[in-house]
């Protein structure tokens, strides 16, 4: 077995070099207290379910501390559905608390029905945001309320190197080079309705977590999301492994180079004053918040 | 004929949309009073000529401007001399002064010299740094020196857009990331004994600057050099023509969002006090310069 690094190592070195990564950022990052109630966001797939693992692990040695796992059902047909039972049956077999919530409960429309809505307006030239583009406004803001729900004093998310850097690198092509400022392991926000966000795999490679999970036999949800990431995404995503297998390293140095600019961006950043959304009463920037405004506009809400 | 915008334009009007395009990165980064002295720095190929054939035409719109020609020659047999050739024989054309000075007047070496006493060290393990990071420094150094000696009150270089981005995103993929704040139109150093350095074709396409030197019919060295740029400045060249083709304007959007997040870079950056180095009396951050300390290195100086 070989990593970035040039080692080779046994099954048992490797998971250990892993899982003592995973300690470090944890460790260098102060993303955890010894009696935090964690709260993990598990879709399913092999990031998520080696987090769970990784972090129950780690729980043994926090008598004070307590884990549970925290899953959002978005209502895709034949994808999502497999993925909350494999979430389910994982936590009930270590024996971890698990809350789960949908878009159906929480907004009142499942994402297939959203897509289809959708499918038309961009049809009709009325909209330019793909799928994933609320997707993700509407998870983030269902994974903040399940794991307020689950009391949880941090919320933990599986994003791994390759996502990060693939993010990083998305903001720049998109000309949105400020946002690569919140590309970061610890995600604390100034309102106590919002639960902090953490992400104790953000310095693994994604293929690293997957042949973790490989070695552990876990099973995971392995089919992709049939509305795909964005073509973008996905062209980047494939010209950083490139790069990665020409220049072995580059993923970490792309990490560490927004390392080296983040204080900048982040002192140039203006102190944003959260109020309660008029139409949902969660924490939010404007008069409105984003996932009511998108919900809005597509004619749910 | 097309451009990035979608627009089909015959010659006249694109050579004009080229041209207006030049004037309006002028204007906006105010890069030249009325009453200056133009240094452009022409290696000889399609940029520098191009850049130097639009400036000529601007300069008789400027009775008080004038302008002039700066070549180095950095002494890189079956090249070099082509290229500089080309470039004297295009002033002469157009009645241009014309400025020449070498890395054997001004160091004492050549390059082809100097790349083999490298190959020597890399080989033995003690350089890890490229022809290329040799041959930047020297030759931003001597641009400098015989823009002063034909007292310059601007250089001009010829970095079209796709030399942007491209350094824009090796810095980021190379983990220096401050680094991207000092791409940018202008490069006004602080110190006397420098000569402010202005980009006025720094938002044009390299494909469009290929097509407007096309239709002038202009003769310019159009081998590549001898001594490639590096692996990474490829590849990233490639995945970044591969992303434009793809995603129309993704060059221009990488260029613009790097102004948005210049600012914080540049209230984040220490003040350098400079000084005058102790071998060669030229303005530098340290006690020794840069291009003192290389030549050291391997042994010149």
């Amino acid at each position: 077995m070989r990593i970035y690094s040039g080692e080779r190592l046994c099954s048992k070195c490797f998971t250990k070099s892993i899982e003592e990564k995973v300690k470090a950022t944890i460790a260098r990052n102060s993303m955890f207290k010894p009696d935090d109630r964690i709260a993990v966001a598990v879709s399913g797939g092999k990031d998520s379910i080696t987090l769970l693992h990784i972090l129950a692990k780690f729980e043994k040695l926090f008598p004070k501390a307590s884990l549970c796992a925290v899953t959002v059902d978005e209502g895709i047909r034949g994808y999502r559905d497999e993925a909350v039972r494999l979430a389910r049956e994982y936590c009930q077999r270590i024996g971890v608390e698990h809350f789960i919530t949908s878009f159906k409960d929480l907004f009142d429309v499942q994402l297939d029905e959203l897509v289809a809505v959708l499918k038309d307006k961009v049809r009709a030239g009325n909209e330019t945001l793909s799928p994933c583009a609320y997707c993700g406004v509407l998870r983030r803001r269902a994974l903040n309320v399940v794991a307020r729900k689950a009391k949880a004093d941090k919320l933990a998310l599986a994003h791994n190197l390759d996502d990060e850097v693939q993010t990083i690198l998305l903001n720049i092509m998109h000309g949105d080079a400020p946002r690569i400022a919140r590309v970061k392991p610890v995600l604390g926000e100034s309102h106590p309705m919002f639960v902090p966000r953490v992400k104790p795999i953000c310095e693994v490679l994604e293929r690293e977590i997957a042949f973790y999970a490989y070695l552990r036999k876990t099973e995971f949800q392995s089919t992709p999301c049939p509305y795909a990431p964005t073509a973008m995404r996905n062209d980047i995503r494939q010209m950083l492994d490139r790069f990665e297998e020409r220049h072995v390293g580059t993923k970490y140095t792309v990490f560490r180079a927004v390392e080296k600019i983040r204080p900048a961006l982040e002192a140039a950043e203006k102190e944003t004053v959260l109020q309660l959304c008029k139409t949902c009463g969660e924490p939010t920037v404007g008069e409105t918040c984003k996932p009511c405004e998108m919900l809005r506009k597509i004619g749910v809400k």
